[in-house]
């Protein structure tokens, strides 16, 4: 802790620390110094415990988000290529929908460059699901990302060391000093991001409820809110839908058997609410490529190219394209297989009330299945498979989920999961989320059932 | 920022974070782990923030007192020995008053054990003033320590790394993530320090006004109660007397050119502000140490003790304890001697405004005798001596103060500082803060003017 370079940051952790905001300049050179190693990281965690508990004004948030965004390399795309359009989720439990959307969207004369993160905590992530296709690789350069895409528009990958690097280091940094949650520094750091991908829209799915990142209504808007004026002033129109994550998106939780799931999506066999979802996005992402003009016009183009199996082949293309086998489309035994399967029984009849999704992503990150801190290793195979859903009804017996486990003690873990997840009753009214119920753009905040 | 032994800190930060309290082994293992490296210093300067913006609770605030305490030794004296008795003040512009009360009060069978500071800004260190006296070692362990004082009832050193080294490591990074300047963190560090001493009793000089390192009186009486109820519940009984910095205290700022000062009234020469100061504390001290009930007897005693000459032979002897030379009480040529000296005349006749300390400490910084950071060397010559105070009438080219200076910039330097510290108009009531304006107690706050 010597006088030195770093010197400079002290007056601004001050400045932030008593209220008042950074200059443009001052976010600028921070970030930059930060990414370059020339600000300690305990200077920095101090500052960002300020901002979370201060705040940022807008001006500062824009500054801050573009200052990360410029740490690194963007996607860059000629004036004649197709339009880009791109998906992000704030991140539930059973969330396959990248997987079935992209294709889907691509598919239909919108290219997709899609740069997606892996699971944390009790949360999925789309990275480990593609990494369950023998041989797949996320690992593209940007460069190789970029001619993927202008060859079969779309291109799935991870975050990698060129774009915004300064948001690699700072995301550690939060997760140590307990300064994730802030919604302005969640704000800058997806949106950094998604505009290095050079897109020409953005759909956000906000996923709301005791699963979610940030479970409450009003600070999903608030964040909804937040990306969407960041990508309205960077010249990336946005959108964002809140969908319901009080229990898990369509059956399946834990990567392989998610994967699954979404191959069966492509097939045309996917479960009703993962479905909506998906196509509730695809119609947002279709209307900002300009590729369709009418919302209903843009609902049945996603539907024929499920049913069509458009969709499906243009994964193929990507599986094949980033070193998978593409016939795991049609053939899901070559995913990962857990060894130990069994049958979870209703305990009683009646009708579900609550499916806890949270409680499920916990048992799979117990279970080997999701990552406690961001160097663990998993097993892409283990998970649970639940086929009910709030509101139906069971008899005592009936099977409702299934376990996939690695030992005895995953099993285990799984079915006290369940015991505790699945809750079964004679309620009135069950109190489920509606599965997507706000749209909110630059103008409103649209109340959708 | 791996998943470790640091793990636990996490939700110890997010508990403070989201304005809840941590538990008294909490505190304890933090500060003892902090302590020996296994907490990083990202972990703890965004927890240092989060307290800054949250505060800590009074149990809180003991038990981060006790474990940055009990991260080092005490000094232990036996059962019969003196009472000990301390005097802490938090640093002004100009302020020996220790240099003269340690070996005044030492004087009159009260032991002195006494760890000081250096200075940093625009304030100066008890230590500096100590080291401008040749051969003087400050870096008594405290086995010397405990031995000097057992043997001549008064020691004068630095903090050392046996006592609280969490606080020193912790200074030190909240000296570079903006977090100095919290009432319970700066009340935890003076008094994780003075309980390690072993005090039958402390008195704090709280200094307020633009020149101190809180201006604020709320804030001071804040600071005062904090140490007082810290004190108090750990067996130490607290007294604080809140004293004006908005002038200089005495004439001389920087750090020979006060010890010389400090000298002048060990002798009975010192400026008048001075003595009352010194003899306010003294008195608080000789009451606290019990030997003497009275508060006017205790003020006579000291009185007698300067003008008997007492005080200074008492100061000769802890000198020569301490390596340096003890012919510097009656021969002050010793000191360090700047190369330049030059008379600052009144450039207007009129009555002393004001006489702005910050602005005169930072020059003194400024021409090299003061620290910008904590490993600065500094030039112990240089400084200003200002001889006129507030409420003065001057008469235009009056000399009212002299520079001391290594070379014409620092010349240039103390000149205009001078020129905007030294207001000279026609007030009908020059604003001074009273000298001594209140005395704290556990039980009241006591108005003295």
């Amino acid at each position: 802790m010597k006088g030195g370079r770093d010197m400079f940051v002290r007056p601004l952790i001050e400045r932030k620390r008593d209220g008042g905001a950074l200059g443009a300049d001052e976010w600028s050179r921070l970030v930059n110094a930060y990414a370059a190693g020339e600000v300690p990281d305990y200077q920095m965690a101090a500052l960002l415990m300020a901002i979370l508990l201060n705040g940022l004004d807008g001006r500062e948030l824009g500054a801050l988000t573009d200052a990360m965004c410029a740490s690194g390399a963007r996607l860059a795309f000629g004036p004649d290529a197709q339009p880009q359009v791109d998906k992000h989720s704030t991140g539930g439990v059973g969330d396959k929908v990248s997987l079935v959307l992209a294709p889907l969207v691509a598919s239909l004369g919108v290219s997709v460059p899609m740069i997606s993160g892996r699971g944390l905590a009790h949360t999925g992530g789309t990275l480990d699901k593609l990494e369950a296709i023998p041989g797949f690789r996320v690992d593209l350069s940007l460069d190789e990302a970029r001619r993927q895409v202008e060859r079969i528009g779309i291109a799935m990958l991870g975050q990698t060391d060129e774009i915004a690097p300064a948001d690699r280091k700072l995301y550690a940094l939060r997760d140590a000093t307990g300064t994730v949650d802030a919604i302005p520094l969640i704000a800058a750091s997806i949106m950094s991001k998604k505009l290095a991908e050079g897109l020409t829209g953005l759909v956000l799915d906000i996923k709301r409820g005791s699963g979610a990142f940030l479970p409450e209504l009003d600070r999903d808007v608030e964040l909804a809110q937040t990306m969407i004026r960041l990508g309205e002033e960077r010249g990336c129109p946005t959108v964002a839908l809140i969908t319901a994550m009080d229990r898990p998106l369509g059956h399946a939780c834990g990567n392989a058997l998610e994967t699954e799931e979404a191959l069966a999506a492509l097939r045309g066999e996917g479960p009703a609410d993962l479905m909506e979802v998906t196509y509730a996005l695809g119609t947002e992402m279709l209307l900002l490529a300009g590729v369709v003009a009418a919302r209903p016009d843009a609902r049945s183009m996603l539907e024929q190219a499920i049913t069509s199996g458009r969709a499906a082949d243009r994964f193929r293309e990507l599986v094949a394209a980033q070193g998978g086998n593409p016939a795991v489309v049609d053939d899901p035994s070559v995913l990962p297989q857990a060894p130990l399967t069994r049958v979870f029984e209703a305990p009683a009849a009646g009708m579900v009330e609550r499916v806890e999704p949270r409680r499920l992503g916990e048992a799979v990150a117990a279970m080997g299945g999701a990552r406690r801190h961001v160097e663990d290793d998993i097993d892409l195979s283990v998970g649970i498979v639940v086929t009910v859903k709030p509101g139906d009804r069971v008899k005592q017996g009936q099977p409702i989920a299934s376990i996939y486990a690695r030992d005895e003690a995953g099993m285990a873990e799984g079915r006290a999961a369940l015991d505790a997840a699945v809750l079964i009753g004679a309620p009135d009214d069950p109190e489920a989320l509606p599965l997507i119920s706000h749209r909110v753009t630059a103008q409103s905040v649209e109340l959708l059932v």
